[in-house]
């Protein structure tokens, strides 16, 4: 349930109609490391455990799925609790947002400026793609929007592997939940991610490129621009960043040497 | 400055070509309330003050813009002071992000889900909207994105008049930023702001809705869909909430009883 039917007005010229439409579904979910709240994400409900999952590894504060024992729902649908693996250790206090993240915000809650930056990896060297895959990445992710089409209102994301297969697809009224929903999806059933491409729907800020670093993802694409900041962070971890990516044309911002057979 | 140059690839096919395109500018300002840290914004450098102001105005920090004796930038054009007026006293600890709100974020640092909703105003009765004010509202709007398009990835945000007049208006790579910046360049000049209406590129999302309530602006309007808890928030306090902007059409989610000469 990604959509919720309500009454509206429909005006054209000075006509007016009510009608019922499809509006993107959005609210809050706290999510716990134990019993220690780390944040409030606005968010669409649905995949909750994949977002808290995936909230946790893009965000950094466990480093692999398997640092993870369960994501256990909890009260009435609007809060989840991650629990470690055994032998795992992290002061939850160290990642509280304190702590309410919007709908389209990934990394609230850094101290400093010069926190902002959580330690990215500089992924592999791979995968060489062929310049015809990034239209086929978001053919994949235009089909599956399914809310979109309904509600205008919802951002998707997918990660696909270099063929253009669909490996998880998430919708979400914010577009950094929409990647940690893939992704969170994704992991429980494939680590690491070295070899997969992430690609969004909406424009590829510094936060997006910065959640596929952080999971060691390699390639970022979208049907949208990307952000100066986005670009320099590519460039500096060596991430593949494409984007306006519009039939067989696309525009590369950074890490150009993973596309093979270019002219 | 909303745009920078950077070399990029472009390729069309299997042709690829050098260029340089323009990107949206991003990057880190941190917002104090004297001395104490209470955020740090990923947005598009520029109308930092605008921005600083508008932020302390809709995340209900202060209450009116003769709250705040000055904004002063400090340090290397990454960080703005907020100083509070002779007698005014506000425990910067209790709006402390401990923080970083990303581009896209407004409202991040709530302690809980119950602390999401920052106090919004009733805004009062009027004005009474002819039907044909959306669309001028949104073409004033689009009238004042240069940097969109050149760069394709800025979000805009104007305050208008009722009759089409813009305001104040303002462009980022985060949308609650392009709002916040626009309602803090016309708070220093107009307050209240009950007659005015906020007209927004991006979706409408809760957050959106919150800081428009939080200020006392009673109508958003937008191009693109509300979201479900946008709608709700808009009818719970009476703001009139359209989407959908485009030609003489629109969607009324909320507040429809502010349109007068609809059939």
């Amino acid at each position: 349930m990604t959509v919720v039917k309500r009454a509206v007005i429909a005006v054209e010229g000075a006509e007016a109609s009510a009608r019922h439409d499809e509006l993107a579904e959005e609210g809050p979910l706290e999510i716990r490391l134990a019993t220690t709240p780390l944040a409030v994400l606005m968010r669409t409900p649905g995949s909750d455990a994949a977002l808290a999952l995936g909230f946790a590894l893009t965000e950094g504060i466990v480093l692999s799925p398997d640092e993870i024992e369960s994501v256990d729902p909890v009260g009435d649908g609007d809060r989840v609790e991650l629990r470690l693996a055994a032998g795992v250790h992290i002061d939850p206090e160290k990642f509280r947002r304190s702590a309410y993240v919007s709908s389209s915000c990934g990394v609230c809650g850094k101290a400093s400026i010069d926190a902002v930056r959580v330690a990215g990896r500089r992924p592999p060297a791979g995968p060489v793609l062929d310049p015809s895959m990034p239209r086929r990445w978001i053919a994949a992710l235009e089909g599956s929007q399914p809310g979109f089409a309904r509600s205008g209102g919802l951002h998707a994301a997918a990660v696909c592997s270099p063929d253009g297969t669909v490996l998880a697809a998430a919708e979400d009224v914010g577009r950094h939940n929409a990647v940690d929903k893939a992704i969170g999806a994704l992991a429980t059933i494939r680590w690491p991610l070295g070899e997969v491409a992430l690609a969004v729907s909406g424009r590829i800020s510094f936060e997006i490129t910065q959640k596929a670093a952080v999971v060691g993802i390699p390639v970022v694409a979208g049907v949208s621009a990307a952000s100066s900041l986005a670009a320099e962070l590519g460039a500096e971890l060596g991430l593949t960043v494409i984007g306006f990516t519009r039939g067989d044309r696309f525009v590369v911002y950074s890490g150009a040497e993973r596309l093979g057979g270019l002219d």
